[in-house]
């Protein structure tokens, strides 16, 4: 049985994932671009051994117009914190094993310049970058780059497919042997072994080759969320790892099985995808202390800023009804909806919650699953979901930083390290090769170098 | 009199500045994506107290079409290198004072993104970012933006312009109060403290704000190069340096008059702009020994190569053409014309020299004015431009890596500091602060806050 993976999920300045992590006393004071905290972050989650850390992102500030909820940081509205690839630069000089994951969006990039900057990464890091794709949905995205609105769900999708089509193609743009870098002769390269792309899409036309050579990883390792159909079928096809946001077990058995048989599809083997919903935990020596940690941070949300956050969520101005009485009436589509407010309003519904039940529900852990209880108890929950094919692996949030990683990394880890379910050392030379993901061939290698041109 | 300006120019890769300066056995082998080489490059000049380390860039690989000049690996060629930014995060983990500056293209970038990774720089660096901010000229560059040209010469300066001012107003989003990170009363942030930009204008709308805290300078000092009368006037309006590579110390002059007169124009005090010529130096213990090493590296081109190169910077094949006869007829003008290809042509001509002395007088320098002599000697030069006013400083690049740049900050620098003309440690916060430049005010500062939401 292959170890699972374990990535560690971090916004932006290392906030806790609940909304209310950052006021808890363990919490780290001074968190707003405070690259201390991202690089011991990292650290911590380099000790527990994690396959990688992952940025999230976004390219707008969000919640302006909902104040209170501005006011208070949901950790989500991003108003000030590292970009990621910048940051993780740096972060990769102060670690050593650990895997950097940036999100970074193919909606208001250039396939050129993602390609680069992700390659150098790779090569500042020996090996240690990844990428998560996203296409652009926050409505004030557009704002930021000249456009109205986003492109629509198809165009979306059309262009991520083909931007990471052409960035696979750059970095395969030299082969690893291409600069001999010759003193004696005066050849430093050797122009049979670059290869030119020449891609001409309808979204992109991209001449190459990348001026970076060719990524230690061959390709950095490639995440994808996908959460609706087209997004599913893009990672089948493409991706390295799915980041999923499934809400039970059963929900990701069956994302799992779905994406193993997508890729089937594309004639890709399962273990070339690595599948991993997202989990928050809540960890105390008793279940009791876990559920006071969870009781502490639910009294950091006043009501008001309760129901701002999920009148966010559910996408309704909810500040004028009764906290104790159902959710009101809600459409069933909305132009933003997501899979979180399908999940919240069908959750309360099911279950009859009011409005003060959904949100508390809803800010513990942004819509995944919360697990919470002992180490022991929480390593179960985990080997369940494992053995049971939910999933490859665990992307880790923590609602309060740093107390909540160093709890599971010092608690929760030996117990899965015990049962021979997590490494105890690092392996391999890359973080690919530590997921135990395919190297990709370069396809060029065999071509005629410079016969494009 | 204040200390002139001393940064380091360097290519990618760290490689010396003549075009056979990669050869020398003095020169670093192994130089292709070598991190260790750019983290060890800026070390020295940070031993030397040099004000900062400035990347060139580019966004295509050049040359290809010149397979003997390709292969050579003519450092402008740029085959492979790191994205700039990406490696000064990760420099910026390595150093200390020295200040990073990167070069970034206003035609194939969004000003969002560019504000954001230099603002991400800043904070990473505490106070150490610069842009030195360049349009897109190398017809290769478009091809890898999906265009078929690049913009023409109006259009790309003003996109230029547009794009330096929403970069500006976007760093300009968040007083540097604007964080209180109030535990207590779950205060995070002050909505009074955040500035929207709201920016329309004929190439770039962008909203804003930043979704990254106001930098630690205010705003990253802003290099330009300004060549051309367009290139001049935004300069005047805009950099807080530029940098020059003038030939000799009369078009210094020239160029410091008019620079400094354009400013004026603007209300922008003389000093509120740092004149940095390029030099590169050939130095030795005794004349004899600097024109040794100078000798050394000019016979490390072949005729060959040398013949290639001058095509390229002439824009025509001269491959046919006797070595020892004088340059043939070349068009005045030519589309890709730049002020090399003009001072190497009037030169020739003037002085009558041949296709072979041509060359071999481009080969070391690329142009800027070369320097050769002993520490003394070079010293001398250097003051004699600064107190002339052809000059607020100079970009130091050095032909052999790192044999130059180690022989400059050992055995010039201490002469420079011994007359009182440069630093012999530190001083002040920030990169701005150190090279005398003032601190850009926030201009939204009194502003209504999220009035304009």
């Amino acid at each position: 049985m292959a170890a699972p993976m374990m990535n560690l999920i971090m916004m932006p300045n290392a906030t806790g994932a609940h909304l209310g992590g950052w006021r808890h006393p363990d919490a780290w004071s001074d968190i707003v671009m405070n690259l201390g905290h991202v690089v011991e972050a990292t650290r911590i989650a380099e000790r527990g051994k994690f396959d990688a850390v992952f940025l999230a992102d976004g390219n707008a500030v969000r919640e302006m117009d909902k104040p209170a909820l501005f006011a208070a940081n949901f950790p989500s509205a991003r108003p000030a914190g590292f970009e990621p690839i910048t940051v993780l630069s740096a972060v990769a000089m102060a670690t050593k094993n650990i895997g950097l994951v940036a999100t970074c969006t193919t909606s208001y990039d250039e396939p050129y310049s993602v390609a680069r900057r992700f390659a150098s990464l790779d090569h500042i890091s020996a090996g240690r970058a990844g990428w998560n794709v996203v296409t652009s949905q926050y409505a004030g995205d557009a704002l930021n780059f000249s456009r109205a609105e986003n492109y629509g769900r198809d165009e979306r999708y059309e262009r991520a497919e083909e931007f990471v089509e052409v960035v696979k193609g750059l970095w395969d743009s030299w082969d690893e042997d291409a600069f001999p870098e010759d003193k004696a002769t005066g050849r430093f390269l050797d122009p049979a072994k670059v290869h030119v792309l020449d891609h001409v899409g309808p979204h992109f036309q991209v001449k190459g080759p990348l001026n970076v050579a060719r990524p230690p990883q061959g390709h950095p390792v490639v995440f994808m969320a996908g959460q609706s159909d087209r997004g599913r079928e893009l990672a089948a096809l493409h991706a390295d790892a799915m980041f999923a946001a499934g809400d039970s077990m059963e929900s990701c058995q069956r994302a799992y099985a779905d994406i193993k048989a997508r890729m089937a599809t594309y004639g890709r083997a399962p273990d070339a995808l690595r599948f991993l919903p997202s989990v928050v935990t809540y960890c105390g020596e008793t279940e009791a202390e876990a559920e006071r940690l969870f009781e502490e941070l639910q009294e950091l949300i006043t009501p008001a800023l309760g129901v701002h956050y999920l009148s966010k969520l559910v996408d309704k101005d909810l500040s004028g009804y009764d906290l104790d009485a159902p959710l009101p009436d809600l459409p069933e589509k909305v132009a933003s909806g997501t899979s979180l407010r399908t999940y919240l309003i069908e959750g309360a519904r099911r279950n009859n919650l009011t409005i003060r039940q959904t949100y508390q529900r809803a800010l513990s852990s942004m819509g995944a699953p919360v697990i919470k209880g002992t180490p022991e108890q929480i390593a179960d929950v985990l080997e369940r979901w494992f053995r049971g094919k939910a999933c490859d692996g665990f992307m880790v949030s923590n609602p309060v930083m740093p107390r909540s990683l160093n709890t599971f990394v010092d608690q929760v880890v030996p117990v899965l390290q015990k049962r021979g379910l997590f490494r105890t050392e690092y392996e391999g030379e890359t973080m690919r090769e530590r997921m135990g993901l395919p190297t990709p061939p370069n396809p060029r290698r065999a071509a005629a170098g410079l016969a494009a041109e």
